[in-house]
């Protein structure tokens, strides 16, 4: 018998995605749906691609007084909410539902962390432990059966899976490396704002979050943690026009001479050799690969000439980067096999 | 025991599509795909979207001498080769293999149609009859359990299956009818043309086989089945930037003053009350609503003041104008659940 | 001495391409430009393709106790107003400024054909015979030089320059005529909907205001005014994913047999021998042939199948289709050159 | 009274886009065409874009046993010609002529420099000090009113004026510089390769030439110049969906602790105060803002987290990238002001 699953927020990009991806999921059956300023709309009217799958389903109001209350008994329940509100859901949540995957940054970091990026403190930091960060490639030890998820977010997925094989094996400094990483555009979400736009981001690139991104901290915290010791990033996020895909590319510096790029790729190749979802290619990866598509594509290049390792990832920010990754790291703490029901060919061309 | 397969022309961009539709459906094994200049290569080289699925695949080269050998013995071999191939190589094939889809023109006409249209005779005549036109929802007599397919093209199906039910009905006239659609890029295929790059084709619109694209002819044989008389279509193809997708834009006249927008959604909802694949909406359709998914969304009105009925029809031209039509045609004529491995939810955003 | 010009709701997309054009115009200069959310703000931040020619223009705020107040006194003011907004404010500027160029809709229609189309009555019908219809190549009779201007629509302007030469032939019947028309999205404004959002229109092309699209009224003008009597049109416009351009195909019924498509070439390139911005093709014009350039682009054919023929025509919705075509027609009222200023080639690729 | 110029190569897009700019150059006046396999071939039958201006140029052909006189006895020639075919022609096309434009490589970089990023010795080396490097505002020194013109590539242009003044300050490392860049898809000119096709690079972000695009060269060439002493960079081409445009972004190490964004964009201000084509920006800048336009945006950003300088350029590839540049060059050397012709707005939105 298939899981019980709620959506909160479905009406965002990563909720409607969700519902995309549940929807060819053997093992989970969407219960209940919910959203806020579009509760009581049909589900097909806000996303006419979900009408042949989801021809009757309609938003559900949360209440106010008892946000849980719509979800409560289900056996897993994403929370595809804006930053901020999980810290205030989780709590009620808690006891009531069977498992929580949250597509948000509030269960990510640690405490303190969280308020050197975010800028406030973290409103439950006791329920943190709760949470497993949800890259299920680097963080399987904390995915346990009893672990809830906080699914990582779009760039820190990419740019850790590109890194993670030279990082995890000292290859590289853990200072000075560079992340430059490009987004599409549905990686801002539905917000109505004159810079998210057809008409102004068609044909434009622009860098954004100059030096203060708060995925900088999470991609800190992910390659932290495979080093085993702190390491520093400086990450500049970039938004082309496209809907979906990210491109993250690391510039590192060698630990010590001799890296060649053949050597690399091998370390890659055994690196992920048992990860279904991701693939090391011998060429640059394209983001059109991954999109639609649970899957992460990497590369490696040891530079000689300058002394640094150039490293790539390429991944679709609302799959591997947001709900499918959410998928992933919620079978396996489930104990369902990791690939159940995530595509992994991309709609190319 | 799944159905072995064969791709005969897999690489090109209606060929990738069909090993991305195939690798979901469970009854399917893909055991053989063919390329021409491509042989040799690995198919993750040519579309890195099927590097995950498909690790070790490559192209088979394909004999001159005996073109059918590569696919002989296998249980059904789709065709998605350059047009007036498989005229060529279909009479190798009949019989030793079990089952032919072609997703070509060449057998989806009567043969003076044909020769109107195509400027030439075909070839292969007398094998017309052992092929059913593949656009199921309007063909399902022709589909019969010992017919190859010949799928039908990606612009008479979104036109056909947006006209049909008032021409069924006999609510407008047969003649005057005017179809503009347009397309996206992926429709010329991989063809190397300065037409087809992307800064010729980025922002621009244009139209092109003014008077003489040769899908009129497959437009008014399609209709003119579900009329049960002739039909005659002005038809207009455009080329928009995007890749995938087709909005086919149809007035015709109506045949009798009294037609009201609220009668004909109904007459549409009842005339595909049972398929799962069409879907009738009250918005005019998003293309983008059926990116990736073999679903067609339908919408008409009735114009008073002018004396017309519209009708709208959206597709992705590369699934259901193409290889998932194709799928959905071979599931039917082999007997399997209709909707047996074609995805219904679009890639959106 | 150049004249001084002033432009009002110069922070919308018209506003800002009429500050592009007008800086290469060697007879205007930008005086002042308003702006009513945006008042106080620089140019330049808002649109920063503007910063290196007008480093320190702001956004001037209008008193709403005496709206003409801000521009009394130049000697040119265009208007780049919302819908019905220059009807309130016309009457305060005329005999304040020197003359009115407004892009809006207020002032193109008869009072009769604007209440049907326009849902509500004219608030300034007596001031409608202070303004010639804004498309020069159709309506040079009545743009005098003490006529004010009412620039013509993007879908009429494409569609009545395509249609003309045939309207004003009498070689089409005048009812039965279909215009679809694709525009840029650039054409729905700065507008924050989530129908404009970059994740929504990309790879999406659907088609809006069915039967009821208010430009229908204008083109019908625009084509009566060119035959002498009244033109019955069905319009149909579609949004594609791309931010400037408007192709609309057209197709009439004949009015007599024998058209062919060589001698209706043949008349176009007549009816616009002396017209410097209009092309005929002998191909199907592509829209980015005209991206920022004050030309449209046409051609034509005749189908003896059918017995219909298929007219096409492309601008840039911003220049010929708003902007362009308002200088063009200031340059006409005021005694310019009419080519003064405006470009003729499109940004291509 | 004008110089008149000829355009060798001009069927590619460089060359169309001279054709543009040079058509509203009031010092330039345009005698001559050539191509070399659309030789005869109208000019606007490949660009149509180009019809209202030039309805009856054509590509001259080039007689290969003469290759100079399609153009001897004019002012200025342009040679918008694939890689090393200027080390052919300018040996016959000196003093033929009166000023050579070359928009290739070939002229750009001393023979040494040249010979290791393009993998063979220079054909014409004692011609090299005929030419000054075209990025003017780094260059002005050498290219007097006697020299030719090598005009400056895109990517360099790009990066070199984004990090120019922190580098002239000698306020970064000159090693460990990281530019990461992005172009749109022109920069592959008009060359028939499936990377290029609109289905393969819409929806897409790959980075290529890893470690070893010659623009790499032609970057440390024009920063080493601006620093007087060398400079070395790890250069990372992208490539995204969009027809113009390049984005630069680069890093580097701050060579002394202290340095403030507010103070660097100060420093930054005063280096381009007298530049009419460099704009220094507060936000991100955004490559639309440029598309057209003969500009430069730039913005720089130190870190004191990572003790790194941010340093971001963006330009349009086709203007101040290749042809608009250019002119600039030209202008410069004719004794013309450099500003002649060249427009400074973007075609926004």
């Amino acid at each position: 018998m298939p899981y019980t699953c709620g959506v909160l927020g479905a009406s965002g990009y990563t909720g409607a995605e969700l519902l995309r991806l549940l929807h060819g999921h053997p093992e989970f059956e969407v219960a209940v749906v919910t959203a806020d300023s579009n509760a009581g709309a049909a589900v097909a009217d806000l996303y006419p691609s979900l009408a042949a799958a989801y021809p009757g389903l309609t938003y559900a109001a949360v209440d106010p007084a008892d946000p849980a209350a719509a979800v409560a008994g289900l056996d897993v329940v994403f929370c595809a909410l804006p930053h901020g509100e999980s810290q205030k859901l989780v709590p009620a949540l808690l006891g009531r539902v069977g498992r929580i995957v949250d597509l948000g940054a509030d269960f990510r970091l640690p405490a303190e962390v969280y308020a050197d990026w975010y800028g406030e403190p973290h409103s439950a930091p006791d329920l943190l432990g709760r949470f497993g960060f949800g890259m299920v490639e680097l963080f399987r030890d904390v995915l346990t059966p009893t672990a809830n998820v906080a699914a990582a977010g779009c760039y820190p997925t990419a740019s850790s899976l590109a890194l993670a094989p030279v990082v995890a094996g000292g290859l590289v400094e853990p200072t000075g490396i560079v992340v430059n990483a490009v987004s599409g555009i549905s990686g801002a979400g539905r917000k109505l704002a004159a810079a998210n736009l057809y008409a102004e981001r068609e044909q434009n690139v622009t860098a954004y979050g100059l030096l203060t991104h708060r995925h900088t901290g999470e991609i800190e915290f992910a390659l932290g943690h495979v080093a085993g010791s702190p390491v520093q990033v400086l990450f500049t996020p970039h938004l082309v026009p496209m809907t979906r895909g990210i491109l993250a590319t690391a510039t590192a510096r060698a630990a010590a001479p001799g890296l060649t790029t053949a050597g690399l790729l091998d370390a890659y190749r055994a690196f992920y050799a048992d990860e279904p979802f991701v693939v090391v290619t011998d060429e640059p990866p394209q983001t059109k690969a991954t999109l639609g598509a649970n899957v992460a594509q990497v590369t490696v290049r040891a530079d000689p000439r300058t002394g640094q390792v150039v490293a790539l990832g390429a991944i679709d920010n609302l799959v591997k980067g947001a709900s499918g990754q959410a998928i992933q790291a919620a079978n396996r703490v489930l104990g369902l096999p990791e690939v159940t029901g995530l595509p992994t060919i991309g709609v190319m061309p």
